[in-house]
């Protein structure tokens, strides 16, 4: 990657930070600062890591990306503006009731697969994403997840981390945009990387730390993780709130405040490089070797019921029953149980078509973000059952 | 601890096993092999390591013990019948509805402090009361918690754990009973306890390998535990599912099912002491250190609201006040909240009582495990709020 690659990059992270700042400014609401950390990240991922098709942002063939920290969408609809995707007058309607671009991204939104905001869900939809590559579609597709730091004190996330390392998701990359700080205050870890990459690592990620607005470093990571084999990738990125915006940068009591209207001019003159060069940036475009899927939607075509009137059957009798039948229909029928497959008779699809199965284990918020995930771009229909007691 | 000590505990843990056996037994369902992997953890919990107080056990001075997989009571109502607190009649009463010594326990019974089966659950807490012993009483009593290894897969138990790590809850032990099955299959990691061990370390735990059905290395390790400072500490307990149970022992499909009938008296033979010199074992009496308290139920003396009539207050704003003015009337109203202090105004009673609120970052579900742990005993009045977007 030469110099002017680096510089374009670096460009287009301060063009992402200029759209997030000047649409939260004109929405009054947002989160700016939480946009700007992540800056780097975005840019590096939507402009020379990922291959996204921006004539059909759902192919199903495209690499995914999920922004778990669903609060920083600005810089997220910034990157799709930068594609060409989306145009200036849409961008900055952000958060007005007659715009699509909400406060927190939606799969309303053609290049969204699913909803995030409530923080910790997004891995585990992000992993339901990468089984399908790697185990139901078998393409080249990988899978990119952005979280926050404070985030990664939801539980979810562990759960969504034990799973991908347990099904070996190496198609999976999880990024944390480590910028020290929550809603109120300082993340219970801080800026202490070590600690927070010990924590994947332990969840069975190959683990990178990195400078998180150093673009090098960055594209560097996506490298290792792409080579990485057999295990996910979290990369851990230190970063700071608000970063690039003098006065706000790493200092508390910015998060979901928009930056005062009149200093939007100074900013952008600070950031800006006069000779910018990212108009020559482009998306790579996907392999497309995801197979083509038609998904029986209200034509599948299974035997009646064997009841007989007057059978006493217990519900999650029938409904394993009726699973297992669902499955002879249908390859991507996907069945996924919380370790409790004998209750609910779940397993009747694991012992007829075990490939159709998929064990979470006790962890039923990751059950329902992994099937949420693997329905994303008709990819399957998942049937997620647990006991809970 | 001499061997004639030792003998009694392992006799002890045998005897546990048997009661656990012969009560499942009677109701024609629990959970005998969940209890038999736990039985000598248990043994030298109630038998050597804890301070307990029969005739009273909710003394607030007493150390806490919650069964976090809570389908293994049979193993904890065994302790307490074998402790002097249950009567046979009663313990082989168990899943009766006429008793209450249910499948799962719950606080209607005099020595349960919280309802457990639902898991996951109980790690937050065991937190919760190591934070009021810790920061609140200022007492030596101590917490111990009680997981199985497939509950681990909960997020829950990382939200717990990364709780009591940072608040330095070194009052605070973690025992795994890491037996390897779940209900329908191996767990994800299996008998590999390092594994396990890495991850609470990388949580902040001070954590130890240990032979579970060794009761030395098991008083070893609650001594070491004693003497760490700052740290929760984790116990990875290696165990075996249905333990001394011929044919069962380690074997796969026999979760939640009693023993056939006919076997009882052939594994009572094999496992019991003939010289069993149980009867001489006594449990610990707790150093009453833990303030009397009389919490203010229904006779709160606070001044009335502020407001005038017309008066639009947003309803977390009047909750901010009204908390803050509780909080005035009484020091053990404790406020909770999962950094959203400033949008729920819950930091309206840390500004005035630092000590009296809790931050617990972004795990709600930890955030309420918390808040049930401190208001056991009557140790406390928790307010817990968040923002749920």
């Amino acid at each position: 990657m030469g110099k002017i690659d680096i510089q374009q990059l670096n460009d287009m992270a301060n063009h992402l930070r200029i759209d997030s700042i000047k649409m939260t400014c004109a929405a009054k609401s947002g989160h700016p600062t939480s946009s700007c950390s992540a800056a780097e990240i975005v840019a590096t991922l939507f402009f020379s890591e990922m291959k996204i098709d921006k004539a059909f942002p759902k192919n199903p063939s495209a690499d995914r990306f999920v922004l778990s920290k669903g609060h920083a969408c600005p810089v997220l609809y910034a990157a799709w503006h930068q594609a060409g995707h989306i145009s200036t007058a849409d961008m900055m309607n952000i958060r007005k009731i007659s715009c699509d671009l909400e406060g927190h991204p939606t799969p309303r939104l053609d290049f969204i697969d699913v909803a995030t905001g409530s923080l910790g869900q997004g891995l585990s939809c992000a992993a339901g994403m990468a089984y399908a590559g790697k185990y139901i579609d078998k393409a080249s597709y990988r899978v990119y997840c952005l979280l926050g730091d404070g985030e990664c004190a939801e539980g979810s996330v562990w759960e969504a981390a034990a799973f991908a390392s347990y099904y070996k998701l190496d198609n999976l990359v999880t990024i944390v945009d480590m910028n020290r700080l929550g809603q109120t205050q300082q993340t219970m870890l801080g800026h202490d990387a070590e600690a927070l990459a010990k924590r994947f690592e332990s969840f069975g990620c190959h683990t990178i730390i990195v400078d998180g607005s150093n673009v090098v470093e960055l594209l560097n990571a996506y490298d290792i993780a792409r080579q990485t084999k057999d295990r996910p990738t979290a990369i851990v990125a230190k970063t700071l709130k608000g970063k690039g915006i003098v006065g706000i940068e790493d200092e508390n009591n910015w998060h979901g405040k928009p930056v005062p209207e009149n200093t939007i001019e100074a900013i952008e003159q600070r950031l800006m490089n006069k000779e910018d060069m990212t108009g020559t940036l482009q998306t790579k475009l996907p392999v497309n070797d995801a197979p083509c899927v038609q998904l029986p939607f209200g034509c599948i075509k299974m035997a009646p019921p064997e009841y007989k009137i007057g059978d006493k059957v217990a519900t999650r009798q029938a409904y394993g029953t009726a699973l297992a039948k669902l499955g002879d229909a249908c390859p991507r029928i996907i069945g996924l149980d919380g370790d409790t497959k004998n209750s609910t008779f779940s397993e009747n699809l694991l012992k007829k078509h075990p490939e159709q199965f998929v064990e979470c284990f006790i962890a039923e918020q990751n059950l329902v973000g992994v099937a949420v995930g693997l329905q994303c771009r008709d990819r399957a229909i998942p049937f997620a059952s647990a006991l809970f007691s």
